[in-house]
């Protein structure tokens, strides 16, 4: 097995493109994967990565398993791999994937879309309750930050290769998303969320970011708004909470 | 009012002082609150600042207002600013306030315990979500984040000054919090959290790390673990996300 030392060495200026810049993701059509459970949840998946990093002594067997199947698997030196990684503690494995490039799912009767999610974490737990609560589809509308950005693909836990992700722009969205509602999440909507019969149809939720409320292409595109009802003169809830409370009723409801 | 340059001012040092600190904070018994919208949230619910530090030009309608009722506010420099602020771009007004000393609300019928949630912006969000859930106190338990780090309370969002957050030990819980049910969020309970009862009687929810799981006190705390059914293989839900799930199932059946 190659060790590698430099940080000249061409897969290892490749992963360091890839983790810092969304314009290399793009172009390349690769993304960088941290840790042993994302690189095994992308690969258990059926998504076989184009080569994996590691420092020696780190997930031996799980590296070692991976070399046997073919995968091009490297060690590299500790001062490496903390170039390859986004993280404060490095933990010991990288693999460099091709982007997820799924189909919209036909009859997809439950829809998530994002509206201007700009913050990594709450974009990646977003995606992490979207699989939890049985989402068929994700699709981040424009204005969301990078679905491949190193912190949205940790806090995400492996959604990213659970469930489709698929960005669109609201043209696309207005002609593939076919539904019977699209509820919009908004403090502004006279519906509460658990007024709304989740199980009767098909439907879209629209989700947006807290401080800006929703676009105008979002409210164009939603038939009906709905509210959370708060306590204690709380005047909103971050958005990544919102969107799981209304998600999880609507899984309440399907289960019942 | 008094123009403050110097870094070696002694309401600088500090406020600078608590905003790094949590034992400087626990010592002196004071916080510090960044931004207006925090400063205008403590303020409106009764806390009286020990004084304010804001630049010139910020806000200066709402710290002249203070001043009138006899605040002790005065301008500082950018520099000094930034010295007093963990934000990277700081706001322009910081208020130094005696920490909330709530008592136990006698009667507590929605109570919410925090089991060693270490993370500040999951701990943050999660009294934020109490706040919305109209949980009735909310008590960390030992192994939290301290409640008055800056984190904590910028994505609190002024949970922390319209819900009562108590620190407790376990034995306190035990002779305290007097309820019906205890509930502990977990991936292995036999019962989903939609079949409790909520509007039953009066409960508590124990909620914990997730990287850890429930600590052992929790755990003889609890009378019954619950559940979340999850779909597409995902093994949890993010902590703050866990507890809204439930805390609004709660408040659901509350108001139904």
């Amino acid at each position: 097995m190659e060790h590698i030392t430099s940080k000249q060495n061409t897969k290892v200026k490749l992963a360091n493109a890839l983790l810092s810049r969304a314009r290399t993701r793009k172009k390349e059509g690769k993304i960088v994967l941290e840790g042993v459970r994302l690189v095994r949840d992308a690969w258990l998946n059926g998504t076989v990565p184009e080569f994996v990093l590691h420092t020696p002594g780190t997930d031996d067997e799980f590296t070692d398993k991976l070399a046997r199947t073919g995968v091009d698997v490297s060690s590299v030196s500790d001062e490496v791999m903390r170039y390859v990684t986004d993280t404060q503690s490095p933990q010991g494995v990288v693999g460099v994937f091709p982007v997820p490039q799924p189909q919209y799912p036909a009859g997809a009767a439950r829809v998530l879309i994002l509206d201007a999610i700009s913050d990594p974490g709450n974009m990646g737990t977003i995606l992490r309750t979207a699989a939890g609560a049985g989402v068929d589809v994700v699709i981040p509308a424009p204005g969301c930050v990078d679905t491949y950005n190193p912190k949205v693909l940790r806090s995400g836990m492996g959604a990213h290769f659970r469930l489709p992700v698929i960005d669109m722009t609201w043209e696309q969205i207005a002609a593939d998303v076919q539904v019977d509602a699209v509820y919009l999440a908004e403090g502004g909507g006279e519906q509460n969320y658990d007024d709304v019969d989740w199980a009767a149809g098909s439907w879209a939720l629209i989700t947006g970011s807290e401080a800006h409320g929703a676009s105008e292409a979002a409210q164009q595109f939603a038939t009906t708004p709905i509210t959370i009802p708060m306590a204690h003169q709380t005047e909103s809830l971050n958005a990544a909470i919102a969107t799981a409370v209304i998600l999880f009723e609507a899984a309440r409801q399907h289960r019942q």
